[in-house]
Parts: structure tokens; C-alpha cells; sequence
């Protein structure tokens, strides 16, 4: 039977890219050698590698004078690299939930940091005022475990650095807006072991300490990435997504399908007497959708978790530091998928009424 | 028809481990979801990388004490990690080639560093004496693109570090003559992307300077390798790769096997009066077999590469900057296809004499 993949990530590919993975990881591009077995400085790995930046800048439409790296080492990797390459002496941390979090506490051995955050998690701080002096702004445009995100692309007036993880590809973005956008790639691109940024290339070599040179951008912006040996299966996956992506309308046609599953799902949320949303209306996630039990239905969290997994939904289980459920609902997350977890809610509900 | 595969990393692995890899890319351990598209924090996966730590240490006999820890960012990012937790004041780098170079490159932003050298790179330095003042002495045991290779573990009497990128598995060692052992897993293990350290946990947390959290060993240490998402594919092909390991008789079968393939090629570079030897003999590489024309027939280099690509062996070229050619012999390269390169290159003296 069919699973339906709620994971927050990894998570759910299309599964157009797994395919040409694995054939791919039989022969690759006819060399008659397996994608895992090739050279990453053969001819055919680096039209891979060239065509997956050229895809991504395509995409997103990013603008002249930005560079597109591929890294290893996850986000939690970036939130000391930032640092490293961007903090003369001090910079602002918007600080929306466990990742953004742990992003401060690196940044905290480069210099002064200033924390913005709400009482809890559960909804966004606004009208943020930034002084001029300050290095950057971090954020997390979308917080994977409480499931709030930032629906446009915000200007500090001073540069602006973004952990895009769990949103990028899901919605178009203003990039001349930002200064550096980083992110697994392990939600909306490519399996685990990868790591995007995006960065203006004017804003690096700018800091007085010395940069060891795999933690410098400067590296991977002048070698293509490939100064070293860069995770080969994951770009070549990544590539596949994108052209997925590009096949199917490109970032505006699946930012319009997310919205539409997410308020699919959030209508039901809200209108189902057995849960609630956990986020400010204003600002919920369209990836990541957490709800928990209304209170005199708290004791029945076990049996929906248990009842939803016999029909087949895999990932629901909200993350262990906020409890509750969290429906990841990525680009390749079909709606059917979505329309199958409503109809489960539905049935639990009459179940239980 | 069958490719001779060559490449000196990313390169040959078992086929076994790729077809168990593509297996769990259409179904996950029974999970119904792809190994590209499942929870890190699955319990599926969390057997994964147990058992392969588990056999990591079984096979290489790492004693009480030793932890085995898996991360991304290649070998290249170890040549910073290795003195952003081991170095006080003073380290000593035994400069052998290239990678060697760039390890010791990166120490020099910690410390200081002593560097030993010969005066080429197709020996190695013998006789070193090391002042007992000194945190550790860095050596690369094999040399890939030198084709140099240490026979023995070394004993300096100061902490010793190792990369070994491109002997790990090939040879049984004395693990507990070494702090720290480390190399990038695209070699005789797993696909690119995939980082594994073998660190001494008594050797680390001695430094005054803080570590950023990722770049800290303690950090994998205390958190099995899952701090953050790892590299979930290239730990399964691991995983598949350590298995065959052991159906094959273990690490010292693998050392006969590696035995018998490199004296094979090396009596015939020996013999054939086309070609010749470029590494003092007793410091042969059992991985990286390099060999050149001889003088009076320089010219037909292009010709003999030509000729043996025709004959289905890749990545035989030398890397640029050394030139001639180069036969990486890993572990999952079978003796059929040394004796394949030995005929051709028989094959080409009759066709040039």
C-alpha cells in the first residue's frame, strides 16, 4: 500500500529524481560505471554539477554577482560558516525556534549578538528595528518544528542572512534582498549529506580573522564547488528535482500548490473539533503544519497517531521538543496525500463523537 | 562490456554494496519509502548507523576508548578540524604530496608547524626524530596522487594523526598507535560525501580556544554522528560496503588481495621496457600504482592511453600534476581487471617493438 510521507526531513523526493538516481547508480550517463563509482572530475560529472547551479540560479531567478555553492556538513555547519565569514563585530539573530537558536549560540564566539525573540515560539516577532551598525540579520524563514515562516522577504536595512531549509524552492524570493540563504538540502532537493548557499559574492572577504579554506566561501565560489570532492549522488538527485520543478511550472506553480494544500489541511484543522492549530494564523508555515489535540481531547493523541499510521501516514509525529503532530507537506507531497490525511481526521473524528 | 574502473576517488566499490544501495532506494528496509526520502530519526535508519559503527570498529579491531564518527565536508575539512581540536602550540606535518601540503597549510592558522620534507615526493621521509614538546606529528600514509604509500604504523612518541582517505580497509592496522585516524570515504568505503574519523576521546577537549559546535569531535562523539542529519546514503552504502568486507575474510583478506593485485602490476611496470616505476620501491603505494614512459618513448603516452580506453580501462590517466598514468587498486577492484591493464599493456609493447 501506498505510504504517505509527512516527514520533515529528509523527506519526500519526486519520485522522478529517485528513479534517474537509480539508474543513474547502474550507469551512469552511459559511461557504463555506476553514479557511486565515478570520477567527480569526469566530463559527465561535471555537466551534472554545472547544469544543477545553472538550474538553481534559473529557477530562482537569482540575479547576477550571486554565487551558488554545494557543501557538506548540514545547516548546523553554516551556523558557525556564517559567522566565520560575515561578523566584524556584531550582528542580530531573530530567534524563532530551536534552529535559529542554535544559529546564535555559533555566532556568539564571533562577536556581540543581539537575540530578538517573542514570549514562545508560536507566532513571528514583527516590526523588528535594526541599528545601522550591525554586521547582518540572521533568520529562519521557516521553523521546521513549531511551523511558523515568513511570507515575504524582509529588509533590515542592513545584509541579510536566511536559513532556508525546510522553505526554499516552495515559494519564489526576491534573492537581490539577501545577503546569504543557506539550507540543507534535504526537504525540497536532494537526500541527505548536502548543503546549499546562495551568496553575494561582494559581501565576503570582508572580515580581519583568517577563514581555514573549506570554511571559506571564497573557496567554493572560485572552484565551482568542487574544490574538493562534493557529495556527487545527492547533487546529481538534486539536479533531477529541479528539472522536476522546472517541468512542472517552476517555483510560482508549486508555491500555488502549497498553498493550496496547506489550506486545505488548515481548514481542516480548524474546523474539526478534536484539533487546533498551534501558530499564529498570520504566521503559518506552508511546509510544515503543526497541530495538537483540542485540551479534553488530549488523551486520544496516541490513538489518532496509531490510527493514522494504519492508514498509511508516515512522519506525523509533532517533533519530541513540542509534541502533538506536524504534517511536513514539501513540494513533492502529493495533494492526494494531503486529501488523505483530512479524510483520516475525519474518520477519527466520527469515531470518536 | 565490462569497464576496467581506475578512478582514483571517487571509485570502484563492491557491487553489492550499489545494488543493495538501489534496492533500498525503491524500498527502505521494508519501510515502503525510498532510502532518499526517510527520517534520519527513523528507527529503520538508527540500525543502520549502529551496525555500521559497530562493524567500523569490528573489522579495523578498534579498541575500548576509540569512537568512530561519521560527518560530511571531505578530508579537506579535516586538514582544519584535526588542529581546531588538537593543537596547543606546536604540531609536526610530514609533508609527502599534496594533500599532505594542504593539511599542513591549514595548521599553520592554529600553531606552529614543523614541517618535514624530502626533496621530491616519490619517497619517504625516513628517520624522523620529533621533540617530545610537540601536541602531534600529521602523516598521510598513502599518497594518492604520488603513489606513495607507509607499510607500518608509525610510532613518533607524541599523539599520531593519519589520514587515511585512501588506505582505510586495505591493510589491518595497530589502531592504538594513532589519536586520530580520518579520510574521506570515497575511496575504499562508500560514496562521496561521507567523512569518517576514528578519534581517541582522551585526546580531545585539551585545548583553551573554543570550537565551534560542528567543528568539534565532541559533538559526534556524544551524539552517535546524529547532532545533525548525516549523510543517510553514503552510511547505508557504507554499511553494504563493511558487510562484504567481512563475507571476504575481513581486513587482512583484503590486505592478500591488494598484496597480490599491486605486485602483479608492479613486476610487469618492472618488466616491460616501455614503462617504468616513478616511486622508490620500498614505498610503493598497494592502492595508487603510478608509472610513466620511459624516456625514449615519451611520445607515446597519448597513444598508450588511447589504446588502453579503447581496451575499456578508465581513469588510468596521472593526475595533473604529475603526469604519466595511475592504477588505483581499492579494495573492490578484482585481480581480473589488474590482469586486464597487465595485457594491454603487454598487448601495447608488441604493437610498439
Amino acid at each position: 500500500m501506498k505510504k504517505h510521507n509527512f516527514y520533515a526531513g529528509p523527506s519526500i523526493l519526486p519520485q522522478e529524481a529517485i528513479d534517474a538516481t537509480i539508474e543513474a547508480l547502474k550507469d551512469f550517463s552511459g559511461t557504463g560505471l555506476s553514479l557511486a563509482s565515478v570520477s567527480h572530475r569526469s566530463k559527465e560529472f561535471d555537466a551534472v554539477i554545472n547544469e544543477a547551479i545553472a538550474l538553481f540560479k534559473e529557477l530562482l531567478n537569482i540575479p547576477q554577482g550571486y554565487s551558488v555553492l554545494f557543501m557538506g556538513g548540514g545547516a548546523s555547519t553554516q551556523f558557525a560558516l556564517v559567522p566565520f565569514n560575515l561578523m566584524k563585530k556584531r550582528a542580530v539573530y531573530v530567534n524563532t525556534g530551536t534552529w535559529s537558536a542554535k544559529a546564535l549560540k555559533e555566532a556568539k564566539l564571533f562577536g556581540d549578538v543581539v537575540e530578538i525573540k517573542n514570549p514562545d515560539f508560536f507566532s513571528l516577532p514583527k516590526g523588528i528595528e535594526v541599528h545601522k551598525d550591525t554586521d547582518y540579520v540572521h533568520i529562519t524563514t521557516n521553523n521546521t518544528i513549531y511551523g511558523t515562516e515568513y511570507h515575504e522577504d524582509m529588509d533590515f536595512g542592513v545584509p541579510l542572512v536566511a536559513d532556508m531549509s525546510s522553505d526554499i524552492f516552495s515559494r519564489p524570493i526576491d534573492i537581490s534582498k539577501y545577503a546569504i540563504i543557506y539550507g540543507g538540502a534535504q526537504k525540497n532537493l536532494a537526500p541527505a549529506g548536502l548543503t546549499f548557499v546562495i551568496v553575494k559574492d561582494e559581501v565576503l572577504g570582508q572580515v580581519d580573522h583568517k577563514i581555514p579554506t573549506m570554511l571559506d566561501y571564497r573557496t567554493f565560489v572560485t572552484k565551482n564547488s568542487m574544490f574538493n570532492t562534493p557529495p556527487v549522488i545527492p547533487i546529481f538527485t538534486a539536479l533531477q528535482t529541479l528539472k522536476w520543478i522546472k517541468t512542472n511550472g517552476g517555483v510560482a506553480a508549486m508555491y500555488k500548490l502549497n498553498t493550496e494544500k496547506a489550506n486545505l489541511l488548515y481548514a481542516e484543522i480548524d474546523r474539526n473539533p478534536l484539533f487546533k492549530g498551534t501558530v499564529a494564523k498570520e504566521d503559518r508555515s506552508l511546509m510544515n503544519i503543526c497541530f495538537v489535540m483540542e485540551e479534553q481531547y488530549k488523551d486520544l493523541e496516541a490513538d489518532f497517531l496509531a490510527f493514522a499510521t494504519a492508514q498509511q501516514m508516515v512522519g506525523i509525529k509533532g517533533h519530541r521538543s513540542v509534541g502533538g503532530f506536524r504534517a511536513s507537506t514539501y513540494n513533492a507531497l502529493s495533494k492526494e496525500s494531503v486529501e488523505a490525511l483530512i479524510a483520516t481526521m475525519q474518520e477519527f473524528e466520527k469515531k470518536n463523537s
